[in-house]
């Protein structure tokens, strides 16, 4: 795409802007809205289920061409955001994937601080396996703080004896509590959704004094990544959370985990989100499925 | 591929490891006959030609399919190696993509030290610009130092205010001559090819007293890496160069490059080159003549 949509793009990001000072029920309400307003995603259906004890929602490609299970975990820094207001870019994975998700309404912060998320991830994926799923026609997927789930949840099922999935896939994933990244004052200003502040008001929710320092919630700076999955991290360059993606790459690489790190140039975080306008976008899905595929093949 | 064919292709490895120590001129014929008693290339046609006052081979598929020139740069540590040496590999890749390469014979040290073979490198693909190859049609790529090569000229051709190609593929690129990174020690042993004190040797002919710490041989730890065309970057787990790629990934992406690190778990210094026998290398073929047509197509 041009420069000027993306310029126009990322002006519609900022002025689009969460304030995650807002009291957490208006944030999510504010959430919901601003990503739901769109259409109904087309090509899918959506049903409301459980899993692992939690309302989820399952998402149905009217076309499927794979067998497999996304594990879907929604972004929303750990605070908002639910499976509804992932569903557009859960169904457009689906889509591409040619393969149905299921998404958890995982229990979030302040409410229900860490590791209350870390368990109901986990918890989904042992219930998935549970069902009768194969592990190595299951993926798991997320986008943000829903991509940091995805790799909370898998330490956790390896730490378990649970059996890794074929893969994992992550959109613009938060990997980082301890907001170490160089990137975090490099693309501070370029990125028109986060700055340091906001995310630690987010921050401060989901720990609730726990440390940030530890493998599940900062794995792109502590905590032994060995025996994961394959691992596509897909990310922008104008994003705060950058590094969260670099560097776990190649902490995962360096554990010997087969890690794709995938940056797309001039885009803002989780912009796979914006598939019906970015040609990026549509880009990254195709070889997200591409990636999911060949591990699927293999397994 | 099983855990046991893994094995074999690392005791092979270790076996036929070159002695860096050799006299350069031994080491050259060594590798020469290591490299080229396999069976010619097949699915293509090789050429002697020249290219920016350098012998060079060119190598065209039976089948073309894309509109593009590869400029390929072989390895061999800047002291030995040839456009031969690398012909099986980069016959693959032509294969792969459908697209004619030019493979140089850029001057070797000692007797020609940095940064002989980096003039060499502009010079080829000035020549290619000159000869009417459209740069966005023109994609660069090496292996091993050749990596190195391909971004060093990328570098030189950015400052001298060239076009950029429309992308750059690298396969275990060698970019950081300070030798700085953590897989140089956590790889050691791990790596069946390559240790500190065989890469010490390589070095010492190459930069023949020049400080490592410049861009145009340590891109992975220093220089202004903004402006470089998508980059591709594929390297496996078991190299002591694994950090070569994860941290110019890094760099590159921090600089707004779209950068791809591709990492395959268990495999050896440009395994590529394996691809007769491994699933692994056609698998990251295949993978690299998708990144190269995506590149392309936008062009």
């Amino acid at each position: 795409m041009t420069q000027q949509q993306r310029a126009e793009i990322d002006q519609l990001m900022r002025s689009a802007r969460l304030d995650t000072s807002l009291p957490p029920e208006e944030l999510r309400e504010t959430f919901e809205i601003y990503t739901t307003m769109g259409p109904p995603p087309v090509g899918v259906t959506l049903t409301d289920t459980t899993l692992g004890g939690r309302p989820a929602l399952r998402i149905e490609p009217d076309a499927a061409s794979a067998e497999a299970t996304i594990l879907y975990f929604h972004g929303g820094g750990w605070v908002y955001g639910s499976p509804r207001t992932a569903a557009s870019l859960t169904a457009a994975l689906v889509r591409h994937v040619g393969a149905p998700a299921v998404s958890p309404a995982y229990r979030l912060a302040p409410e229900h601080p860490f590791p209350a998320a870390v368990e109901d991830g986990f918890a989904a994926y042992r219930a998935l396996l549970e069902d009768g799923v194969a592990p190595r026609r299951t993926v798991v997927a997320g986008d943000s703080s829903g991509g940091g789930l995805t790799v909370a949840t898998l330490l956790r099922a390896r730490d378990e004896g649970l059996p890794m999935p074929a893969c994992a896939v992550l959109f613009s994933a938060g990997l980082d509590a301890t907001r170490s990244g160089a990137s975090m004052d490099e693309k501070d200003g370029v990125d028109p959704l986060f700055d340091r502040e906001t995310l630690a008001r987010l921050s401060t929710h989901h720990l609730a004094g726990a440390d940030p320092r530890q493998a599940l919630v900062s794995p792109a700076v502590v905590g032994d990544l060995a025996g994961l999955p394959p691992i596509l991290l897909q990310v922008g360059t104008n994003e705060v959370l950058l590094d969260d993606s670099t560097r776990f790459a190649a902490r995962a690489a360096a554990a010997g985990v087969g890690a794709v790190l995938d940056v797309t140039e001039d885009v803002p975080h989780v912009f796979q989100g914006l598939h019906a306008y970015l040609d990026e976008a549509v880009e990254a899905l195709d070889r997200a499925a591409d990636f999911v595929r060949r591990h699927l093949d293999v397994g």
